[in-house]
């Protein structure tokens, strides 16, 4: 055995399981080179007997490491470090073929019930290149030169994106008010940046979105965490320490699924007017609902003009495209423009482009449609499966989206629950997680990346829990 | 006339020639909405007595504003604003289309001698397409997911630049020292971000790249702006303030074009070690010289790891695919990726296995084969006829790149020079525009993206000038 694979040492005590712990420490002995590209790992058995751990919890995290592409399975010889993760020390001809290979697997790796991510196989892909190279035909080469004087993004796209939040949403806005940006995270990110003076506060519902966490405190300002009940955000009433902006997502609360009544709405509203504070509204999935449609936006609710709305096309068309948009009120349009420049200049203009005609051609509805009849489909499989369980999870707010929240016994500890949830390898996060006050426990589940089978299977394995977290509740 | 335009009001002391200034007005007029979609402009010489200038002037105007699609000509009726224009005030289908046609217009808008540019139209796009679909079958819909693990980029694509970089620039490192980038605007915001804490001095030459000075000045640096002569940046000896950074373009100093010469590259490496100070050297466009290869990277050249080299595939591949690099310590690693996270997540993955595979092809290199030929025949083209006009335009370093710098006697003021030319339809920037201090007078063309007709054209209208500051030279 290499000596650095003794020196490992796993805790009982910790919060990941052993398995989970030990395929940590070897992908880091990996990264560092202290395994070498080439090398054998140790047969299970033995390393096991060397570690004092049970022989299963080192097939499995092997297991992992395969499937990650850190490791490769050679006929007869045993396990090797994937030969393909060496830093190249000169050409080689033939190494970035095998990077190739190791890192397809390593892309596809997504475990049930990682949450917030649509099923890309549903994604018509093929139709999508067609209009990108309908598009690419009637703009020539333009849209591959810089347009630095668009840094808000292509007019056609931005014009596209009010039409559809008008109709769809109650989004009333000028075309000139939408910016695209890199996936919504850019959106909070400049948002933070332009809002948020040194020392300011930021009030965020708790638990909530940890993108939007962390947007704000790259900047240094101080979170403000605000309750979340049943029927969602608990809205502020005092004044006390002004907070510049309130992060919300009032459609389905992120995580708990709540969807915000319309009198929270406009005390919400009234609340943000009086106080002079930003209300940022994301609306990250509100495409995706089964029973009942969506109420619309807060945005269309403001008569003052104090809500920013974000939307993302990261679950409607694909994650990688990197596209979200926000509607931004006219003072802060600028100063928006300018960061952005700043930033990266623009976005990627032969998507802007493509999403553009995507959206204005018709297929970015059926798309839509077809995936809601299909995540519909797939949310009853989830909410059948688990019912057979036992498991003590209770699904309150069950209509949907693109991930479904089960609340756990208030006596459990969620974060347990996780660690027992990757035992059997499901990949499930606690509220606790996401929250910075004790909060009602429970795991989010996105269900809508797996098809009926997979679904099935994985919540089989949750079936057969049997750690002393799941014995206590 | 409509009421609005009577009140324009123009200054022949302003910078901008009297043509410049009336499109400006109408462009604002129009975007505000107080011309509206639809409505005619007056004609050129009724507006021209109104405003009491040339009737060529408001023709000249007019011209630029139906270029970029602000205004639309109808036969017999004379100039209209673009009824694509408006802000659309309920759903109406056609209107996406004709703004998808003005747009079209715009996009194609740059004039000779706009700087940074490549020639996008000899760009491989077919080629670049089957690649793209290749490389979609390999990974099948897995390049459409969240890689929310992979914020430095794909593993391929870093591998295949620690190679290429290694091969043509001397740069010795790890692939996992790279960091892709959305251009390379973006590594020089999140440099600024990672490694200037508040109140730090970030040196940079002088004249420089403004796009590092907006990026330092984004988290609140000081710019302490280092001096420029014949041979490039001036190293600094003394220590004085500490700077923890400076910025410089060896390869080809930006704007000046001199070449860093070897002497001054020891220098300035040994300094940095003294002082502690990373430089961060941006090697921009080092693809492109004409008569002589490039000196190898001062990555290369400094034992001490201070060096942080940045390349981009804006020139080389095409500007709006957002794409540039970095090589960074490996103790600015995690906080790199760190912020990318809170950023953006991670860049546009099929267009990130596409480079790759473009790089890996070889299709990268013969593309910049052809273009170095192809460029190198527009500078010969350039220098020719610029000499023809006479201009007192020294161009001191004429090694191309993708601009020349043309440097004026010291009498002169080069942002006259600049009013100058755009009167004639010529579009350049001065060096005293990138410049802190008082710096010798210059102007930048960009060659690259304009075909041999096209300069030759755009010189004959230089050779046209007839303005004060030019008679005065």
């Amino acid at each position: 055995m290499p000596k650095s694979l003794a020196s490992i040492v796993l805790s009982s005590a910790a919060q990941l399981s052993l398995q989970s712990q030990l395929a940590a420490k070897l992908r880091v002995m990996i990264q560092q080179g202290h395994l070498r590209a080439g090398e054998p790992v140790p047969p299970s058995r033995q390393l096991a007997a060397d570690l004092k751990i049970s022989r299963n919890t080192v097939t499995l995290a092997y297991e992992r490491l395969l499937g990650e592409g850190y490791l490769e399975s050679r006929p007869r010889s045993g396990l090797f470090v994937c030969e393909s993760l060496a830093s190249i020390p000169a050409s080689r001809p033939g190494r970035l073929a095998e990077a190739r290979e190791s890192q397809r697997e390593r892309l596809a790796s997504a475990r049930p019930f990682r949450e917030s991510r649509p099923d890309v196989r549903l994604f018509p892909l093929a139709l999508w290149n067609r209009i990108r190279g309908r598009v690419l035909k009637t703009h020539r080469t333009a849209l591959l030169q810089y347009q630095s004087e668009m840094p808000l993004g292509l007019p056609v796209l931005r014009r596209a994106i009010a039409e559809y939040l008008r109709d769809r949403r109650g989004v009333n806005c000028d075309w000139q008010q939408i910016a695209v940006t890199s996936g919504s995270q850019q959106a909070l990110f400049m948002l933070a940046h332009v809002l948020l003076p040194p020392g300011a506060v930021a009030m965020m519902e708790d638990p909530g979105y940890r993108g939007a966490r962390r947007a704000w405190a790259s900047v240094g300002a101080t979170i403000q965490p605000v309750p979340v009940d049943a029927q969602g955000l608990v809205p502020p009433t005092g004044v006390g320490k002004k907070a510049v902006l309130i992060y919300t997502t009032p459609s389905r609360q992120y995580p708990t699924g709540a969807c915000l009544p319309v009198t929270r709405r406009s005390e919400l509203v009234r609340w943000a007017a009086r106080s002079g504070t930003w209300i940022i509204e994301d609306d990250y999935d509100s495409e995706f609902r089964y029973r009942y449609p969506p109420l619309p936006s807060l945005h269309g609710l403001d008569p003052n003009g104090r809500v920013i709305y974000m939307g993302t096309m990261s679950k409607t068309l694909f994650p990688s495209l990197r596209l979200g948009y926000v509607v931004l009120p006219w003072s802060v349009l600028g100063p928006f423009a300018e960061l952005r420049s700043t930033m990266d200049d623009h976005g990627t203009l032969i998507d802007q482009a493509t999403t553009a005609e995507f959206l204005e051609s018709g297929a970015y509805y059926s798309h839509i449609r077809r995936c809601r009849r299909e995540y519909g489909a797939r949310l009853d499989t989830f909410l059948t499966a688990v019912q057979g369980t036992g498991l003590p999870l209770d699904f309150e707010h069950a209509d949907g989206g693109i991930n479904i929240s089960g609340f756990l016994p208030e006596s459990c500890d969620d974060a347990e629950w996780v660690t027992a949830m990757e035992e059997v390898d499901v990949d499930v996060r606690a509220h606790s997680a996401l929250a910075l006050r004790r909060v009602r426990p429970g795991l989010i589940f996105g269900f809508t990346a797996f098809d009926h089978n997979e679904i099935r299977v994985a919540v089989r394995r949750m079936g057969r829990l049997r750690s002393s977290a799941v014995r206590r509740a």
